[in-house]
């Protein structure tokens, strides 16, 4: 595929299906192209000379040099028109027409043979099921909606057409403008990551906008996105992020969408910030677009008005950022510029009989002060106060200053022509004080994005051949499921275990207990018994000279139980000083977009009652391990809360980079839980495992050949 | 106090500082009443004859007779214009003037004079430092604000003036009319609860909602507030929420705020729908203004596009409301009256080219399934639906349907004029699919609002004089607090405690351990040592033969720790079975504004790292002690999560409900824990009691002489 500027960038435009028929969606297009793209527009139809007045050709072949292709043929001749296109030299297609895979099996057959001809010619291709897409840079809206975007600085791509027409319609009124817009479509060849890494490359897009259902391969957009961020924001709505949404999605698009949890993992380790509604992804945007970034979370609030002040406060209190304390001198200077009534503190409440000299001083004298990293203005209508004016001075203020700005006008007509005013400077203006600082908190989100530094993944020194041949014991079990037996696979990726191992004779038994310190735990071990504590296959702290007995005592449970079972033996443990020590459970499922999902938690009620997890989509670094650990609500038990010793977290986090390093090297692992990973102050011990395995997928866990 | 509504209905208003001096507040007021009021506007002031063309008079009893005076002559002579009025026969007092309590000790004392003269004459007085008020019904605007509000049946409060003009400036332009406006200054006569009150009774008011910084009485508050919200939605904006915030508030009003939590629980015990932002507020307003209540929670999404679909079925899922399942027979009716390609199941898609016929079938089909209790048109804009005609459609369909209806027809331009019709019809049109629903959910809220029965606090029978001498104790302590010595108050309440008593001599220890079943637990009893564990001061599981021995190390122990300790001596208590029981505690302490605050939670970790608490302000009946129990994260576990026996919660229920009844008789009692309260299968007790009593206050805890 090649480079997707071309795109946005092209010098002729063909529309293939071209009409002049009233209500077709061919000529929709066609008018929508003709009406403001400023290359040339080629019409193809080999039923019609002449459309709309222009030139029309039977086929690409005949027609000059085409750079875009908009296709709006029936389905049934989709793929012959690309063929013909890309015969004759067209490296971009839009495909408008649907009944592809959204339609039944004739049209997933369809979306095949296009992702085939596609790969052949090594064509970009948009959809199909698109409404078009849109630069405005060169006046091109290719899509048959019924309105054209403004010209700005936001790109935005959409799984939904509608929601392209809805928003670009709004978005005109509200004077906000797009550079490009691409509606996805299918995603049968490009899809959310392509255009994030085409974005990520444009200087002239400021921030990167989306709806998305599902993301498709969401390891690949990880990354995409990860490099991404580190220059431009992206803000996403990602919808079915209910069961009933999810399932409301999958009916439309056909896609099945992974876990919610599984994307809002995936979605901050992307660096992307997540909108919840069509609202706050523009508040967000707005302030994305316009605004510098705020070098500290300190936040001035101004205003003629106490009770909008004291919102804008309990906002900020809500947000990541926090109210800035004011230095003495601020405060001093304040109180000489202000008259006696007025409150100096943050927010500074410059009275209802502040005009715009009052107003604008305030702000000046605040934007001075060096714990401030952004401010709002708040105000509300008085006689004395003329929005319009405050507009032009808060717009002065600025160019002096470094720091981010944003207005909440209250108010309606009145506030109109000063937010027109303010917008052109970049300055977003808010009607509600809750939804400005939103737009504030954006900013210092994508800074601690911008700044964050994700951890390479610890290549840890493991023996994957040893836990290779583990894993491979799993084509011998009818059920894909490995149990304690295989607690070596976690030895093989140095996570400790317990010293011991597994016997089927009473008297190595003992042998064995004999060379283990203290007392030890005794376990059957049976593919066929899951939940051996149920029929009492679990023995703790036996004395060395009950070990044969107690032996004795487990296989005849086990047989009683379930007399055709296959019991591999007894497991001999050390005994583990749980008293000083924390059950923690590690985890790992695999999601169908994002893949390995990492989970921590405490064990028992933490997990199942308080359901006080973290997640993260695997491979991960020492960072993003720690995270986990720290994330949880119980986290202060580990670390050492009433008076108990603080537990080795650092084995803990180890631990998870340890099985993030196992899940990745065996996409073989379905699912997989240390259940319980003992931690205590010493140390830390997996104590028992459960995990399913893939055997079909045995033979895709390469060796790595170039393993260090 | 008379009745309020002789505010809003005067026939003769009176300004009092009248003037026409250009820019002056009462000229903006005369002003405001002469451009609307339908009754007769009256300017009072001593140096003019005549003001803005209207006859003037010196003072209230030269004038004729006044229902109404709006006082705005400086602070120094505002009680005695007061005065004069009152002896002229006005009633009812609006005083804009500002320099009350808000300005320091001076404005303090005036303010208490502007209390005692409106006692004396039985005055209604809103203010000081107001806005004004406003009557829509007899165009009555008694505010120096540069706006006055369009006519309708939402009557809004405010603690803020600056807060009425900048909604009146969005809501005139919006379309948003109100009956009664009052802006409440500084609450010194009528607060929030008399307005509360006057608009439940006011057959016009269908929403009565509000901007408060603080809540004067919210014992009484809560009472007034359960009684409206039988019939009339009350929703606020309590500002102060943050800690940041209720700082701001603070030098705002200068009113103390009490906490947070206290005003989470005591609005919600009174009814009140809360919003967190200006835009929420009119969101809710807005639906429960012109709607009619939902039958059932099911929620039916109709809609022309997919995405938007999604975007609203996740915002279902988000609130409490839920997709409806359609019947059989609606699924075959939509299946026949929409092409193919349409979703039939919720939400309905009528697809990209449903015009208004195909919208307007679908939403009448879904209005017939008994599952459906309200529901959503979304639209996306197209060139075949005119959402004009989508307005008038939806408005015919609902006149035949007691089902609520909400639209959101996305877009700008294009959907001003439909969203006009709308409103008139009292249909709500929102931009964002989440805020639809949110006004739906308000909807529902308020249904079950009015649907629950709030039980009365049950009268145990308790004796309430033995817990009046247990709390005249604390006269002998400095400190003013009193521990687990005091346990017989938990007793003299009907609060289970364990058996056993305090002892000062080894001998009579051993004879009572002698009499108590199994070991004991014994602890150091002083005034002086609060942390007893610390210093070695509590045994437990003490065998009757080691008693002796017992005493005396606990002595010398709480000797060595502090010599001039005051030690009463070692209380004996029976060893319960903490194996199967789980650690509760419950508490209570004394909010500003609300009064008892009663806290519960389970012991340890629960409550101290994971703040897994309930709270609700006392007095409460058995179902509020009830969800106190059910509402904590760790409920399961008394109810006998991970195979553990069950408590006994109705124990908890019942010790909850008992000690709201002793705190809300002892208003003494200002702090008071009973930590552990240990809840087993069989039954709970009270292990340990701190509390903190206010020495002066026990005079105040008057007997009941109608106890029963």
């Amino acid at each position: 595929m090649g480079r997707l500027s071309a795109l946005f960038d092209p010098d002729a435009v063909a529309v293939v299906g071209a009409t002049d028929r009233e209500g077709a969606v061919g000529r929709a297009i066609l008018e929508n192209l003709r009406d403001g793209f400023t290359g040339d527009v080629v019409p193809i139809n080999p039923s019609r000379d002449e459309v709309l007045g222009l030139e029309c050709y039977p086929d690409a072949s005949s027609a000059p040099p085409i750079d875009l292709a908009v296709v709006v043929v029936p389905p049934e001749i989709v793929i012959e028109s690309i063929r013909d296109l890309a015969e004759a030299g067209t490296e971009n297609v839009v495909v408008i027409t649907a009944g592809f895979s959204e339609t039944g099996s004739e049209g997933a057959e369809r979306e095949r043979q296009l992702r085939a001809v596609a790969d052949e010619h090594d064509l970009n291709v948009v959809g199909p099921n698109s409404l078009g897409i849109m630069a405005t840079s060169n006046g091109m809206n290719a899509t048959f909606g019924p309105e054209s975007a403004l010209e700005g600085s936001i790109s935005f791509m959409s799984q939904s057409g509608a929601f392209i027409t809805a928003v670009l319609d709004w978005a005109n009124e509200q004077g906000i403008g797009f550079r490009d817009v691409v509606s996805l479509g299918n995603k049968t060849v490009l899809d959310e990551t392509d255009f994030v890494r085409e974005w990520g490359d444009d200087p002239d897009t400021d921030v990167i906008i989306g709806y998305l259902e599902d993301v498709g391969n969401g390891q690949g957009f990880i990354e995409a996105a990860r490099e991404v961020t580190e220059d431009t924001p992206i803000v996403l709505v990602k919808s079915g992020r209910t069961d009933a949404g999810a399932q409301a999605a999958s009916s439309h698009t056909g896609a099945i969408a992974g876990s919610e949890r599984a994307y809002e993992a995936g979605l901050e380790q992307a660096g992307v910030i997540r909108a919840r509604s069509v609202q706050e992804l523009f508040d967000y945007a707005r302030a994305l677009a316009g605004l510098p970034e705020p070098e500290s979370d300190g936040v001035a609030v101004v205003t003629n008005a106490g009770g909008p002040g004291v919102l804008t406060t309990d906002a900020v209190g809500d947000s990541r950022l926090e109210m800035a304390s004011f230095t003495d001198e601020t405060i001093d200077t304040l109180a000489t510029a202000m008259p006696d009534e007025a409150n100096v503190y943050n927010p500074i409440d410059a009275i209802g009989d502040a005009d715009v000299d009052r107003f604008g001083e305030a702000l000046e004298i605040a934007l001075e002060d060096p714990n401030v990293g952004s401010a709002v203005v708040v105000a509300a209508p008085t006689a004395v106060l003329s929005y319009d004016d405050l507009a032009e001075r808060v717009i002065e203020t600025l160019e002096a200053h470094e720091t981010p700005v944003v207005t909440c006008l209250m108010g309606g007509k009145r506030a109109r022509d000063a937010e027109e005013t303010l917008r052109e400077a970049g300055v977003p203006n808010y009607f509600d004080p809750s939804r400005a600082v939103s737009g504030l908190d954006a900013l210092a989100r994508f800074r601690d994005i911008r700044e964050r530094t994700v951890d390479q993944p610890v290549t840890f020194d493991v023996d994957r051949e040893r836990a290779r041949e583990i894993l491979a014991r799993v084509r011998h079990r009818d059920d894909n499921r490995l149990g304690v037996e295989s607690m070596n696979l976690l030895e093989a990726y140095g996570i400790p275990t317990p010293a011991g191992e597994i016997v089927d004779d009473p008297d190595r038994a003992r042998e064995l207990a004999e060379g283990i310190e203290g007392d030890v735990v005794m376990k059957i071990v049976s593919p066929d018994i899951s939940h051996k504590s149920d029929i009492g296959g679990v023995k703790v702290g036996v004395a060395d000279e009950d070990v044969y007995d107690a032996y004795e005592d487990l296989i005849s449970r086990a047989r009683n139980y379930q007399p055709d079972a296959t019991i591999v033996g007894v497991q001999i443990q050390e005994r583990l000083d749980l008293e000083t020590a924390t059950e923690t459970i590690v985890g790992m499922n695999r999601d169908p977009q994002f893949g390995p999902l990492l989970l921590f938690g405490l064990g028992g009620i933490f997990v199942e009652i308080l359901e006080d997890t973290s997640v993260r989509v695997a491979p991960i670094g020492e960072g993003e391990a720690r995270e986990m650990v720290d994330e949880i609500r119980a986290a202060p038990l580990l670390r050492g809360a009433r008076g108990r010793d603080p537990a080795d977290v650092e084995g803990v986090v180890e631990t998870i980079q340890r099985l993030s390093q196992l899940v990745t090297d065996f996409p073989s692992i379905l699912e997989l839980d240390i259940n319980p990973l003992v931690a205590g102050p010493e140390g830390v011990q997996a104590i028992d495992l459960r995990l399913t395995v893939d055997a079909d997928e045995l033979d895709a866990d390469e060796p790595d050949t170039e393993e260090p």
